[in-house]
C-alpha cells in the first residue's frame, strides 16, 4: 500500500511537471507574445529534456521515455514561439 | 564505464532543466514585466515540483530532493513575480 502510493506519487508529480507547458504554448501562440519569455530558459530547459530522454532511452525506463517525449514537444513549440515572435 | 556514463547522464540532465529557470527568475525580477508568462504553467508546475520533492523524500533519492528544491524556489520566485507584476 506504502508503496502503491510512493509509485503513484512519482507518476502524479511527473504529470503535473509534463502538463504544465501545456497552458504556456497555448498562451504564446494565441497571442504571438513572447517579450516576457526568457530563451535562455527554453534553450537550457530543452537541452535538459532532450537529454533526460536519451538517459530514459539507456535505462528504458518508460515513464521517462514518454513525460520526457511529451515535454520536449511542449517546450520546443515555446521556443520556436520565441523565436518567431520576439 | 557504461553504467558510470548513464548515471552521470541523469545527473547532466538534471543540472540543465533545474538551472534552466534562473534565467527566467532573473528576467521577471529585473523586468518587472510577466504578461507573456502564463500564471496556470507556472502554478502546475510549483505543485508538480513540490509533489517530487515528497516523492524525493520518501524514497529518500538526494538527487530528487536537491534539484527539486532549488528548482522550487525558482518557481515560486516566478510566480510571486507574475502575482506581484501583472
Amino acid at each position: 500500500m506504502q508503496e502503491f502510493l510512493v509509485k503513484n506519487l512519482g507518476y502524479i508529480a511527473g504529470f503535473f511537471t509534463t502538463i504544465a507547458f501545456l497552458p504556456q504554448v497555448l498562451k504564446v501562440w494565441r497571442t504571438k507574445s513572447t517579450k516576457d519569455i526568457s530563451i535562455w530558459m527554453f534553450l537550457i530547459f530543452t537541452t535538459g529534456v532532450f537529454l533526460w530522454l536519451i538517459y530514459g532511452l539507456m535505462i528504458i525506463n518508460y515513464s521517462l521515455i514518454i513525460a520526457n517525449t511529451i515535454t520536449l514537444i511542449l517546450s520546443i513549440s515555446i521556443l520556436i514561439a520565441k523565436i518567431l515572435f520576439k
